[in-house]
């Protein structure tokens, strides 16, 4: 309080998006080579929503120790159920990935849902060999694949539905995990 | 032409839905046993959203001889697909049913599907044992069980999608079945 050094400055940081950070997301969003132009332009149509205030829409930005933008998440209440979340988007700049960013936004969603009152988190993602690092993160952090829609995306690319339950400890704060 | 006559009053109508159709299907939508409010504000909503345009909602009507709205379905192609869609609504008047309406949207839906190049159609319903007529309605018609989704309305009430592969006969007018 009495020096000008700010701790938090020195820290990773999750907060809700705001309207600056959009230009920000869509470039290191282009720079992925997991999504394609058509799936940028449905993650940033999702921003655009929460950021004019669309409550099924919630999304959390990670920004580094510069402040800049290196991550981001959507997520939201599934229409028409009770207590199920849909985890929309969740990514990570390429130039900064393999660093537990992405596990970071993870834990941060799965807190907001259990605050919400959420009792199950979904994630859709495709069976393409090229989503084999995601699937195996989803994996590594408690999802299991509870669902398979066979030639949803295209013939022989399905869609996979990995689910998480969640307890009484998602979302306290410092638990372990 | 020369008499007051006019066939078409006679026999049953598909058409895409008009905006004076909407406080008909709210009507029937509230008599039916099987939609709760949400789910007819929902259904509702959609068919605004055709009615301002949206491409993603494409909406059928199906009128009596009395040109009274008796059932309607709507569709659409699944975002983030190639030739996927998806049924999201399809209802007949509870006035009106046990008569084969049902069947006749569906086939009026898959029509539509093939034309536009569709491969797939699916349909979301619950597990409940309230909805065995609705599912017994979709195997009839050619639909098998394609994936289940646990707890997905509430603890007990799974999602069940149900998809069939749209053929080169499938909307090709005056084929059998």
């Amino acid at each position: 309080m009495t020096s000008g050094f700010d701790v938090r400055a020195s820290a990773l940081n999750i907060r809700p998006v705001r309207k600056e950070d959009h230009a920000q997301i869509e470039d290191f969003l282009r720079a992925s080579p997991n999504f394609n132009a058509d799936e940028v332009t449905t993650a940033l149509e999702l921003i655009d929503e929460s950021l004019a205030g669309d409550p099924d829409y919630l999304v959390n930005v990670l920004e580094n120790e510069q402040g800049h933008i290196i991550g981001f998440e959507c997520h939201g209440p599934t229409p028409l159920t009770d207590g199920t979340f849909d985890l929309y988007w969740i990514a990570v700049d390429p130039r900064a990935q393999k660093r537990g960013h992405g596990g970071r936004l993870l834990r941060a969603t799965e807190d907001d849902v259990a605050r919400r009152g959420g009792r199950l988190l979904l994630i859709e993602t495709s069976s393409q060999p090229a989503y084999a690092p995601t699937v195996a993160f989803y994996r590594r952090n408690g999802y299991h694949l509870d669902a398979r829609i066979h030639d949803f995306y295209r013939r022989g690319d399905d869609k996979l539905v990995f689910a998480k339950e969640m307890t009484e400890e998602s979302g306290r704060p410092g638990r372990s995990g």
